[in-house]
Parts: C-alpha cells; structure tokens; sequence
C-alpha cells in the first residue's frame, strides 16, 4: 500500500465562531505537517487576524489553489472574501456566506481529487441556510452533493466509545415516526459496515438503544422496542450481524455496558450525544460514514461565548484529524485486502453429510 | 431542633433483583445504624437466603410492627407471603406481589407516623402491575398515594450535579405535546422550591435544556424552543427565579456547564438520565421531590443479570439511605427558620422617593 501523505482539507466554518484558533493551535506543533498536507480553505486574513488576537506564532504560506500546497506546512487557501469582517462570538448573514464559499470550493476540489479527506470547522447552522445550503447540518450537505446516493450516518467516537444515530437533526416531536424497521435496518448494516471498513472490525458488536425510557418497560412506556426494534434485531441477527439490544439508554451508559460493545445504536441526536459528550470531554469527533468521501470534524460547535480568549481547546479537532488519516488509510487497506478475495465455499447442509461445495455463487 | 434518629422506611423492591444484596451490604458497616433507625420492609426468610447467597454477615433483627425496631440495629419487619419462592434474576408475578405488598405496609406506616422517610428498593414495573398498582413506577404511585393532591418532581442527584425532569416515563412520541407552558412552569418552580426547602439553596440557579437538538438552532430543528421554552424561562425570571436556558444537552453536558448550576431541568427522561448516569458513575440518588414524604431510591434498577453473584454496589443505595436523611433534616430546619418570619417590607416606587411601606401585605 502506498503510504504517501494523506491530503487534509479543513474548511474554516464560521468566522466569528472559534474555527481559526483551534485550526491555529492544533498546528503549532510542526511534527502534524508530518502525518499530513493541510490545505485550510479559508481567508488568510482572517487567519492573521486571529493568529494575532490569540497569540500563537503559527506560520502558514498562502495559497490560490490546493495543487499549490507544500507538503511539510499549513496552507491556507483563499477561496473567501477579501474584504469579509470579523465579529468575534457574532452570528452575522456574511460569516454564513464565507462558511459556505469555503465548503463549495473544497467540495469541488475533492471532486477533482486535490484532497483526500475534509476535516470542518463548526459552521453555524442559521447564517449559512441561502438557496445553496439547505440542510440542518454538515452531514446532510454532505449527503446531498457528495453522497452519490448513499445515505450518510453520523457517528461521534473517542478512543472508547462509538455511537451511530438512527435519526441526527430533526425535531424530538418526528422521532418516533422516523424509527421504521427500513431505518433502523440500514443504518445499523452502515453501522456494521463502517465499523468494518472504516475501523477495521472484522465482525463488528453492535448494541441498540431502545427508543423509550426503560426500553418500554415490555410496552407500558411505549411500543416501539416490542413492535420496532427487537423484531428489527432478531432479523439482523438472523442475518449474521452481531448486534443486541434493546438497551435502555440511561442504564446502559450508566454502568459502562457500553465498553462491551465496538458500536452503540442510539435512536436519536441527544439520547446518543448527551451521554457521548459527557463521557468524551473533548476529544470526541463526528464522523460522517457512508459517503464516499472521508469527512469529519470537531464535535462541538461555534462556541461563541469564548471566541478571541485562546482558551478553545483544540483537542477534538485534532483528533478529527488524526480520525480521518487513519480511516482513509483503513479504506485503503480494505481494499486492497478484499481486492482478489479466495472464491467463497459453501456447505450443503442437505443430508448428514456436510460436503463442501464448490460451484456455488453467493 | 430535636436531632433524634431518622427513622428510614426500606422496601425490599423486587425480591429476584438485587434488592436484599444492596440492603444487606450497605448495613454491613455497623455505623449506619448511628446515622438512623432502619426498618426493611420485606421477608426475613428471602434475606437469610441471600445473606447466604452473597456470604455476608450483616445481622438484623425480626420484627412485625414498626414500632419494636431497634434503635441501633437493622430490623426486618416482616410483611410478605412467608412462602414467598426466591428466583434470582427471574421476573414472577409473585415477585411483584410481594414488592407491593412491602410497599402498602409501609405507606400504612408512614401515613401513621411510624417511619419518617422511605428508601426503596428497585421494583419491575411490569411484574407489580395489578389492580392495586398501575402506575409505571415508584414516583408516580407516591404522587397518588402520598401526594394529598401535589405533584411530584423525579431530582437525580449526586455531589455535583441535580437532575430535574419535565416529563417522567412517558414514551418519545408524547414528549413534545407534554412539554406545555403550564408543565414546564409548574416543575421548574417545584424544582426551585425544592432546591430551597430540600438542599438549603437559597437563590438556586437552574439551567432549562432545550427539547431539540441543538436548542432547535433558531427554529430550523423545532419550534419549542421559540413558542414555549424561551418564554418560559422569560416569565419564570421576570417573576424572580434564577433560570437561563435553553441549553442544548449535548453541549451542555459535554462543556461541563452544569457546574455552574445548582440544578438542571431536562425535558425528559432519557435526555437527563443517560447523561447524569454516564457522568454519576454509581452513586445516583433518585429523589422524589413535592410530596410530604421524603422518598429516595438508588438509580439503578432490579440489575437480574448480576444477581446473587455478590458483585452488586451498595454505594447508590447508601447514598439514597444518606440523602433522605439530609432532607429531611433541611425540610426541618427551613421550617423551623420559617416559622416566625420578620414582617416583611415593600418599597413604593411610584415615585422618586424610595419610601419604605410597613403596612402593605403580601
């Protein structure tokens, strides 16, 4: 396998959130340069803006196009403009502008293959709605421009922990409606197949959430974990998926069950994040599996009330990093081990005698 | 203040659950009789089987009416099927009987005087049902029993943190129509006036989640937060109470801002508990706030998997055991510095000339 340097686009999110000076700190160590070419689509003035207001030293060369990046520094690419102002911890219609001029450019770079993998700064999710961007959030514009089709899945991981959401950004009051078997089906197998390919787990745990308080408490609190989701596991199990549940969300977190498990299910946003970020401090990253492309980010936001006082800890965007490096190296070792696979075998499980069958086709 | 022994109620909850495990551990340490009188509400039979079980030798005594217990040792007053059949870690309608039935002898008990406080055990919600039972669990069966009309508040609470819940065990689908001005209203102001009378806060600050992810991001993910949470909040200041919010969970939870709170109001249950439980580790307390009665519980429930294996932590329950008694003594105390006040007095602003006013009446 090709070990060359992995191509990190990093897209600088909302300028008056707390995007450059997490970018800025996660780069002042140089040895990051050597696991990766980051290439920031951005404003470099708004960068040294900020490089002053938080007093780091980190250099950058400026750059007009991603072929332009060196392979040993930060790179900042102006796709934005010139004259964008800067209102620390403000949300204003003109950061949303830049945010998404930054995200097109590097969308469209990634189709042209200059970059490998995108790691996001927090947009905010109000100033960046216009006739161009119409979703409730990074995975969803994802989905629609680079998804092909396929459906995104959005999982939050540590170094212990992974939980996949079966319903993201939609209200509390559509969350019961949106928990169908087809649902829960597909994103548990992305789950599984992410987990496989992305993380490479061979035969994946997974553990699903239940939807209700209690699990229902067998259907006094609810009926979709009698109706929904363990008929839903059993004919996953049927199917060879290694998944369990339903587990009831506060329990299950409570007594560490989850460490038992390569996956965690969890029905919708804050039922699986709550409990995610309380457990994670701030290394978490959001992961967006399913799509083609390799894209995650941070998993906290804009973060406003702390804009300009170099106290944002750079952690969980430096773990986004370093996530989406060594997915795109597992994808690619996947690959190229499932490249000539050995023709599968097949037992006749007919008669008595177990005979190896060797004409089947799966 | 008189400062006798609390008398402290024990159900024994389910007797296939870890219930008589958690009791009996959580007395092995004989200085917890010095903090209270405790009376088991249960069957001296199932707790000589489990006292064998799990090889501990915490000693009690027998007894058949509240009023022989010991003051310095543990009682076991007896008021269930003495052929009652231990089947550890299996629901059976008998279980659920025999839970029921230690709870109607102490509710009898505590109506007559007898007991002042009661910790209970954890019960299966579905195996007490009956006619006699049909609530979904512990909280609301006190509400009806024991609440002389009042409403009751479900606080999680450890050293660091109190959890509040607009709405208990209801499933998703009903959260968002049950989420009502009135409710929200109604428990934030319960929540406070326990915070004050229960936990001797005088001034609680409380923090109001939002009911959608992201506190609905403007409107874009639900429009509660704008038609009813913010107003609420508005209104609940503008009459004194110090409550902020709405808080998206995750970020909340996640950004440790809850320490700057004396008590967090979440929507619902699985919002508050799969986090305060993540973060709790095992010393939760569930506490159920607005009723005469001091009533707690260990957060944990029947836990059959790990029953009779000894491995089962008495730490939640000794909590409950400490945290009941602490309110009571603050519910004593505030009565007691309540109960002469000073006359108070009322500034008259109509005009410029601050008068004070010693005949108004509030």
């Amino acid at each position: 396998m090709e070990n060359r340097k992995i191509r990190v686009g990093i897209t600088h999110g909302d300028v008056n959130g707390v995007g450059y000076e997490i970018i800025l700190k996660a780069f002042e160590n140089e040895a990051m340069c050597d696991l990766c070419t980051p290439i920031v689509y951005g404003s470099p003035k708004v960068a040294t803006y900020y490089r002053k207001a938080i007093g780091t030293d980190t250099n950058f060369s400026i750059i007009t196009q991603a072929k332009e990046a060196a392979d040993d520094r930060l790179s900042i690419l102006n796709c934005c403009d010139d004259e964008v102002k800067v209102e620390m911890g403000q949300s204003t219609p003109e950061a949303g502008k830049n945010a998404l001029m930054a995200l097109e450019r590097a969308v469209s770079d990634y189709k042209n293959g200059l970059i490998d993998v995108l790691v996001t700064a927090p947009i905010n999710k109000s100033n960046i709605q216009s006739d161009l961007f119409c979703f409730p959030g990074h995975t969803e514009y994802f989905e629609a421009c680079l998804g092909n089709g396929d459906k995104a899945l959005m999982i939050l991981l540590n170094e212990h922990l992974r939980v996949a959401l079966v319903t993201g950004h939609i209200p509390v009051r559509d969350i019961a409606a949106a928990i169908t078997p087809e649902a829960l089906e597909e994103k548990t197998k992305l789950f599984a197949k992410s987990l496989k390919c992305d993380f490479g787990i061979e035969k994946p745990r997974i553990a699903v959430l239940a939807l209700n308080p209690h699990a229902g408490d067998e259907g006094l609190i609810g009926k979709e974990e009698l109706e929904t989701i363990t008929p839903t596991i059993q004919k996953l199990k049927s199917q060879g998926l290694l998944c369990f549940g339903p587990y009831a969300a506060d329990g299950f977190f409570g007594s560490g069950k989850y460490a038992c498990f390569d996956g965690v299910m969890a029905m919708y946003h804050d039922q699986g994040l709550a409990a995610f970020k309380a457990l994670s401090m701030d290394d978490g990253v959001n992961f967006t599996a399913g799509l083609p492309i390799v894209r995650t980010s941070p998993d906290h936001g804009t973060a406003y009330d702390i804009v300009g006082k170099g106290i944002a800890s750079p952690q969980s965007f430096r773990s986004a990093i370093y996530t989406a490096i060594d997915i795109f190296r597992n994808r690619e070792r996947e690959k190229e081990y499932s490249a000539n696979p050995l023709r599968k075998l097949y037992y006749d499980k007919r008669d008595d005698s177990d005979k190896l069958k060797f004409d089947a086709v799966e």
